[in-house]
């Protein structure tokens, strides 16, 4: 499989090819490829790809090598609910499938753009529904990056800035840059740019007082985990920015597909936070000086939990949701499990 | 006169010889010294320059240069009130001054002086005033940099930390890196490390989440300039900060010198905001590499208000003052004015 290497963007464009699955999970602990959808779609090549490795062996050596495959790329990150349930489709596929090891690896290729396929299209649905909830003239503040890069494809947040852009071009966004990876500053930035959506980016600190001064209309984040009272875990800094955004009666618009909604968790509570290595705040340089003491102690989760109360709308491909959440998300869950309803 | 230059902190101690005023109005402007209280001696110091460059001139043309001095002094940055203040207090004595040349710059280089040793002491009154309000095991979030190198000497909310410290050494301290320029991070880290007082280092956005987990027990921070309502100008972020405290009940202490109260004006609302360059917020590298698409639209106002009702307690020199605080600053300065009462 072929990934746009993120952790190099924007100062160089690069592709890395991933020829087995051990590396698929070294790429989604790395960040070469983050974003909730899309290690999602990764996670599910990997498990497709260790098929591959082994279709030339037994097929109860194919088999506990995919299970290998599929425990450690659930594992490669605990906070995003894409992840193990797109590792957990693949792996119920496997288990399904009655055939031998050439024919499961090409199911399970099959399984895994599937996988891709329906991220892409569950953004674009999203992002129409999304979109629609932007006024005319509107100052867009997002937070990290949950566009194109994020999901594979089209975006979540970024998706429904797109689509408000191509409804009305007025429309402006504000980027914080998204530290301690920055992934505002060098991926949503660079998104837009590429769009010509026009675009500010701040310090991330500078977004309250972008509130107070009314020069944002609505804040619209991705999600890693909505638990099944509407809480939502992102990025960090979604919950300073949703705190702020309620003093300010700016609305608070978190879009994601239904498989980041996780009903098993009655809220953000229970949900791990990853903590990261401590050179992610640390190693950072300002007009080319270093800005930290070395070894300085540091703290870094890499995501918050903003609580129900504090967002305004969840939007997935089943429609806007609004509270209370534990009934219309169960609702938008059923929808996708039984089109019908 | 002679700066530690603290735009190459940490990673270098270098000090920066000024034999000239206009190098002062350079060095403040670009933040070499910054920090309310130390723009406030450097200014004043500046126009004591001033007097001795001109000391071998006629007295006309000595005056005249000192007042060209203070106007450029004054306007080098334009949200702190001490600056202002100190450069009128050497202005003012400059014009009352009746002696020639050499004795009129032998005055106003003891009133710089003075300047200096008033606003050491003050920050040791204020710190040990300060101190006294952190409870035992506490968790104390600073922002950006109050400490020694703001105030040439002692630090005012960093004083409050280093008092209380002295009194209980098993409190922490939390420190936000304090984007864009890093003061955080370059400098209360530097400090704290020097001191021996533990410290752990956040991306600013992390506080929001530490302090939902109960892991800030108060916040601490100085002030560029507190109107007469008790409304706080202080280094961006600061806003965001105290809205997450009043969430979750964690008192919001400022620690300023009575000079930072500027009782002209009656909310924050009319104090200008400084907008810096936007190569601050874009020339960062993370991990060696640049963080930023080439010339991004920023926004970087360098400071934000937080109005008084987020504010717990406003600490100078004076005491300890409480809502409401149009009488309580009132009394403060008026105390400091008259001694006696």
């Amino acid at each position: 499989m072929v990934l746009l290497d993120q952790t190099r963007l924007p100062g160089e464009v690069v592709e890395v090819r991933l020829a087995a699955w051990p590396q698929v999970v070294g790429a989604i602990r790395r960040m070469v490829v983050r974003g909730a959808p899309a290690i999602g779609v990764a996670g599910a090549m990997g498990v497709a790809l260790a098929a591959r490795q082994d279709a030339g062996s037994s097929s109860d050596d194919q088999r506990a090598e995919i299970r290998r495959a599929a425990a450690a790329l659930r594992d490669a990150r605990p906070t995003a609910a894409n992840l193990a349930w797109a590792v957990d489709r693949l792996a119920g596929e496997a288990a399904a499938h009655p055939g031998p090891p050439e024919a499961l690896a090409g199911a399970l290729a099959g399984a895994a753009r599937a996988v891709h396929a329906d991220e892409v299209r569950r953004c674009e649905v999203m992002g129409a529904h999304a979109g629609a909830l932007i006024t005319r003239g509107a100052r867009v503040m997002t937070h990290c990056n949950a566009g194109a890069l994020a999901t594979g494809g089209y975006g979540t947040a970024l998706g429904a800035v797109r689509s408000a852009f191509a409804a009305d071009p007025s429309l402006r966004v504000v980027v914080p840059e998204t530290r301690p990876l920055l992934q505002g500053a060098r991926l949503t930035a660079w998104e837009l740019e590429r769009e010509g959506i026009p675009y500010t980016l701040i310090a991330d600190v500078t977004a309250a007082a972008l509130m107070a001064d009314g020069r944002v209309s609505h804040v619209v984040v991705g999600a890693d985990r909505i638990a099944r009272n509407g809480d939502v875990v992102n990025k960090i800094g979604t919950y300073a920015h949703a705190l702020a955004a309620r003093e300010h009666g700016v609305p608070f618009i978190v879009v994601a597909p239904t498989t980041t909604l996780d009903l098993t968790m009655p809220s953000a509570a229970e949900v791990p936070i990853e903590e990261r290595a401590a050179d992610e705040v640390r190693d950072l340089a300002l007009f080319g000086r270093p800005a930290t003491p070395e070894g300085a102690p540091v703290t870094n989760p890499a995501f918050d939990r903003t609580p129900a109360r504090l967002v305004a709308a969840i939007v997935t491909e089943a429609g806007v949701h609004r509270p209370p959440y534990d009934r219309s998300l169960a609702a938008a869950v059923a929808a996708q499990e039984d089109p019908a309803t």
